[in-house]
């Protein structure tokens, strides 16, 4: 089986300086799957490996694996394992695989938007091949190529984004984020966190704060061990220390990633990402937002996003390893928050930074009319 | 030895309906202090009750009692237990066993305010009956009649407190509070949550939203807890999601303690309060502050306001009990923040709400010129 897929190892390759740390990839010697999972990080890192695409459901159900991007391209690759090692011989019996490996993946987080991008996009190479060239192990290339090219876009986007954003940070500047933004959420880098690293990368001296991120903790977890890993200098904080901490001048700025964007500006990201928005504003301090374009949905006001609500266990327990609270309280728990366009400073994507007002720069930089 | 507080017991007796919770009391028939170990709630409900003045400037040191008014009149029941048990029959050799147990119970929370002022006040008494009377008896009837006033003083001031603040509670109202500021910080009812007690005494249908207050977790463990006990509806939140609480109009207003207020108005209160006042303010709420007026300190200006940094290691475990991060990493650990007086509604004190200027307000409150 010709794979014809030198010129994806050969972009992959060339990324190599910003995938300093791998949280999931495709194994070209073994063909399987790798992920970290990232539910263990910072106890322990363990690399998960698998040639089975129920495997993949798993993880994404289990959470092992998150953040849009990863879900998505994850679920893209488990389509690639579906494919590779399904026994099918003709196009019609590996496209029924294809269609199992579709409906098991899709189940796992079903309120997650970029997923069903994924699987849909992946299906629909597998039926383009299979359209074009009648032959299961064109199909099968078809759809490992597709998995590869989602991964390798979307660490090409991470890094273009990173380099527009990084033209905000000056030497010296002391960044604030929430929840996790880097490489364990997208296939590499990272939105507000491939920023920050790509200012690192070009020799600024920065130093980041970032918010722990009650109820899940990514902050504290996730961004504090993969900054560690990139030597960059870094400080927890509990969420209501960020008004302090801008108000007694300590901090320059703040970043974070987004879930939505509307037309109109409104930013849907992890619980808590308003309140930092308020704290910077409130001392005249930049809010920027880092998301790909493929973020913005063509939907204008924050009435138009559903806000997910999560169970109350999230907020009674501590990773519900630790019970704080009394037992049966009813809790509060929703998933993400909106963040209005007037409090944010630009939105940086992989084609540049939109100001406001966002209904005019994300209409342009989206080519709509 | 005749201890003539049959005014004290009947004043207490007057606050019975208030005294839902006793944190903590003095038992008449054992002549001993009790009070309930705050470390263990929610989990387990612990009464500690001793003579020893030693073991009370542990409970303060070991967090069992905490809470500015709680530390305060615990230190001062100390000074009571060290004379009632000292086996002095001078005036002279009384006043150097209270001298050395005042030196021991001022060394337990060398930053807490109250404690001093608690200690002296317990130290003039005994000065006052030592002069007055030159009986050894007189100085331990003085000593704990002392503590019983601050005690009962206490109580009525917050209960004070609670009918002036519950004057801007209406019925139906959904307020949102920040900490612990009951029963479990107080001689008793509380100061915030004293003002809530009363809107529900008066019969007022609310609800109260208390934001978990980390690191140390406060609201989820103690304001819930008294909350249940009192059969008051409460839902609990991480600090991150007061923004989209009050911008999704599930909130009317917010309720905070204070550790100490200046003149100018600016609120210094535990950490998050700051960011809670943003989101309250930000949606067009009414933020209030409720504390008495001995929490106003004679300055003016937030740069008067020293900020106690904590041990890291509130912040990269959760209550010592689960680590939630990489090994060694730094943290900011503010114990409280300071909300500028533009943000502040009114000051809720025994003697009645003060509004902007606080200049002006807090200083004819305070009779000052």
């Amino acid at each position: 089986m010709r794979l014809e897929i030198d010129d994806l190892v050969a972009r992959i390759e060339r990324l190599r300086e910003y995938l300093t740390i791998k949280s999931l990839y495709w194994d070209f010697d073994a063909n399987e799957f790798v992920w970290l999972d990232t539910r263990q990080i910072p106890w322990s890192e363990v690399y998960v490996r698998t040639r089975d695409y129920r495997r993949v459901a798993q993880a994404i159900k289990d959470m092992e694996i998150r953040g849009a991007p990863a879900i998505g391209i994850s679920a893209a690759f488990g389509m690639a394992l579906a494919a590779m090692y399904s026994r099918a011989t003709s196009v019609d019996a590996l496209l029924s695989d294809l269609s199992q490996a579709r409906e098991v993946l899709a189940s796992t987080r079903p309120t997650a938007f970029n997923l069903f991008w994924a699987l849909d996009r992946s299906w629909a190479a597998a039926k383009r091949a299979a359209e074009a060239e009648k032959d299961a192990d064109a199909v099968r290339a078809s759809v490992l190529r597709e998995a590869l090219t989602m991964y390798v876009e979307d660490v090409e986007s991470n890094v273009n984004m990173g380099r527009a954003g990084s033209k905000v940070i000056e030497d010296g500047m002391r960044i604030v984020t929430h929840c996790n933004t880097g490489s364990l959420a997208t296939a590499g880098f990272g939105t507000a966190l491939g920023v920050i690293r790509y200012a690192w990368l070009e020799g600024k001296k920065i130093k980041v704060y970032a918010d722990e991120t009650r109820p899940l903790l990514q902050g504290a977890r996730l961004t504090v061990w993969e900054l560690k890993k990139d030597g960059i200098p870094v400080t927890l904080l509990v969420d209501g220390a960020s008004g302090l901490l801008f108000r007694r001048n300590m901090a320059d700025l703040a970043i974070v990633g987004a879930d939505r964007i509307t037309l109109s500006g409104h930013v849907a990201n992890k619980i808590g990402t308003y309140n930092l928005a308020l704290a910077a504003n409130a001392s005249g301090r930049p809010f920027y937002v880092a998301a790909p374009t493929s973020t913005v949905q063509p939907v204008e006001g924050e009435d138009k996003i559903v806000i997910e609500e999560r169970s109350p266990d999230e907020v009674t327990t501590v990773l519900g390893r630790l019970t704080i609270t009394v037992e049966g309280v009813e809790a509060f728990n929703p998933a993400f928050d909106i963040t209005p366009p007037e409090l944010i400073t630009g939105i940086i994507t992989e084609k540049g930074i939109a100001t406001r007002p966002y209904e005019k720069s994300l209409r342009e930089m989206l080519g709509l009319s």
